[in-house]
């Protein structure tokens, strides 16, 4: 670990980036594989920026003539190589969302479509190229995490294409699609029996025994940079301005606090004008600590036992809670649960609408968007953002019920003209006026 | 359908394109919902364009400054509306591959990577965005396909964005996830007991009956030049010059054909120096009917009944595949069908070393890639793409039973040394060096 610790302090003379810090107490640490205040308060650690030295080096325009990645957004991550792992990830499409937004009665929503993000289809593939660039610069050889399933299926691929070997940690219990999408890449996959903060904190252990370079746990206050690019994009994406409201989902409530610096840091180095911007979180009943703190007043989260469809954002015991109940009450925005029937109702309505097929994830933004516009928390005015942060085809089991059948036929124009009979007897929203 | 083609004549005064006509005789008919030469021969109709007006109006600035999808080549696209259906479709990433490169023996080789195409995660969302934006300049409001799976899911998906009602037709052997990837956007999904090619048919039935745009079937000739994007779009990617050499999977023969036609005209209007390029196509051998006749030195191609894994390329007869032979050997390509069990191992090989999951018809590309290199078919020092055209999370029965398991652990310390050192005895080729 001595190497490792070495070539992190020798940062390039230009770097953007001067240290880590400790969120609680300030306390100053070294640019390695640290992130915990192990001296003073065992806080968190966060990249410490020179933004009078970003604000020299970015332009609207330079930013825009960048590359069509993340890496457009280069001076604000912290990595110090000109050739990071770039395998197209990010710059993915922010889509005016007008047919769901008249289902609801908004008149600006936008979707910000993670779902399509590259390699692996999640925001995860955002952090996991930050991440593993920086680790490739900190001198490590082998990468791991503790995943619900989209960051084993990002690690392992990114790795794979970076040449890193690679061995990832999940419950037993993911999905499918998930299992398969990451043992596809080679690496070595682990399948702990338990939950994801059981998972967790195995994970320190290893961290602690092992001289890998861990995305979520010794390199997560570069990792979790990563997900800043989800707010850069989106003021990019607007025409250089902030939203009105945004709706991501919480889990670890990184996300959502990264969303909120990456606008704050646009705003400092006066790449957009200043703006109150609302940020409300969204989780499911199953698994809801933070919407439970937020809605008793609570200024601390009570660790809960998952139990949701929403596997990918089950993690009962939030590092970031704290922050994000913060932030969702310091801008008026709100956090809010809903059940897993509303989140399958979610899936489908995004889809029918706006043909954005989401994870189960991206059901509980949608199910909760709907809820704050029937509870009247949305303003129909407002431009509001809902980050949808995974692909569907990855949860199949959560909405195969759900859906329906195809209708079978035979291969005779007589055969498909009785189906078509059938199918105008379906209470198929859609196809009511379809018949002439 | 007669206010369907009145519609379709009344196309804008600055219009790029100007008629449609017969690839075989060169009648030409009006711009409307038409794809054969019905007058005289029956060959396939396809769009003409006015190329001074083109050449007039592009330009790289132009182009490079357009919108990030395969809208910044409208101009090139059989189109009049200012507001196309824009999902962010294209623009997918053109990854330098160097592992499979290393692994291959190749020094410069390309991924054109289809896998994360929006919004369906396959190059069907291409042709898709172009036919549905033109089946609503015509007046379409219900639209269709006949598909193996990847046309069912992008349009169902671009319809419900595009508030299109939408009725497809699939063989009802499909994998599951093409199934569910469609349905989940509320169309009439139509499952039909019989291969592509009786689909196929059947949907030409329906066309005939029903005022409904089939995209692959009476916009046929609109739908296809949405391909011609891949070629515009790597030819873009590599700095405006066209590679040495393409290798594409052939299911219609379609995609070949474009891909040619998108080089053509890019050098037609002065966008890229002219430059001869090989094109190779790769087909599975349980449905080789072009390999066929290429290794027999046809010019005719003999039907077959489709048995293989690639279910997305199995069209047993091609209605492009004389024209794709026709390219192949005129750019001194060559035609090349693999095994099932060699697409397999195309699908590992390109997911171990570059971190793309690809569905079968990838597999296809790869295993091809791989074959012709061997066979010295390749030149190491051409500058060679190849087209990987759909999403692995699609077919993951065709991988499932080939790529081992996760190693099940206890929540603890002791059961993950105790699986890792299992690990060290597995036989994955990553893992010789990571144990230290
Ligand atoms: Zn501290
Ligand atoms: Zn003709």
């Amino acid at each position: 670990m001595t190497q490792v610790i070495e070539q992190a302090t020798s940062t390039a003379p230009q770097s953007t980036f001067t240290a880590l810090r400790c969120k609680e107490c300030g306390e100053e640490y070294s640019l390695g594989a640290n992130h915990v205040c192990e001296d003073v308060c065992f806080g968190p650690l966060e990249v410490v920026y020179d933004y009078d030295e970003i604000r020299r080096r970015v332009s609207r325009d330079a930013i825009a003539s960048g590359p069509n990645s993340i890496w457009r957004y280069k001076d604000f991550l912290p990595v110090n190589t000109d050739t990071p792992i770039d395998v197209g990830t990010g710059m993915t499409p922010l889509v005016p969302a007008n047919r769901l937004a008249r289902h609801l009665g908004l008149k600006r929503l936008y979707i910000k479509n993670d779902a399509v993000n590259m390699p692996t289809l999640s925001f995860k593939d955002r952090v996991v190229s930050v991440a593993l660039t920086r680790a490739r610069e900190l001198g490590f050889s082998t990468v791991s995490c503790a995943s619900t399933g989209n960051l084993a299926n990002s690690t392992a691929a990114i790795a794979a294409h970076a040449g890193l070997d690679c061995c990832v940690f999940i419950p037993a219990d993911l999905e499918a699609g998930k299992i398969l999408g990451t043992l596809i890449y080679g690496p070595i996959l682990m399948a702990v029996e338990g939950n994801y903060d059981q998972v967790n904190r195995l994970c320190s252990e290893v961290a602690n025994t092992h001289g890998w370079g861990f995305v979520n746990i010794n390199l997560r206050p570069y990792y979790s940079e990563g997900s800043k690019t989800l707010g850069f994009e989106v003021a990019e994406q607007l025409g250089w301005q902030l939203p009105d409201h945004i709706v991501a989902p919480l889990a670890s409530g990184s996300l959502f606090g990264k969303i909120y610096k990456g606008f704050q840091e646009f705003t400092k180095v006066g790449l957009v004008a200043d703006k109150a911007v609302r940020f409300s979180g969204a989780q499911a009943e199953g698994c809801s600590p933070i919407a439970q703190a937020f809605q008793e007043s609570r200024d601390f989260i009570s660790p809960v036992k998952p139990n949701t469809i929403a596997k990918s954002i089950a993690i009962g015991n939030p590092a970031d809670g704290v922050y994000a109940l913060d932030i969702a009450r310091k801008t008026q925005g709100t956090i809010e649960a809903v059940t897993d029937a509303e989140i399958v109702e979610g899936m489908k309505l995004l889809a029918e609408t706006e043909g954005i097929f989401t994870e189960t994830a991206g059901g509980t933004t949608i199910a909760v968007l709907k809820k704050l516009v029937e509870a009247g928390k949305v303003d129909p005015d407002e431009t509001t953002v809902a980050y949808i942060t995974g692909n569907g085809l990855k949860t199949q089991e959560a909405v195969a019920g759900y859906i329906g059948e195809p209708l079978t036929i035979e291969a005779k124009l007589d055969s498909f003209e009785r189906a078509l009979d059938r199918a105008r007897t379906l209470d198929r929203l859609e196809w009511q006026q379809i018949l002439v």
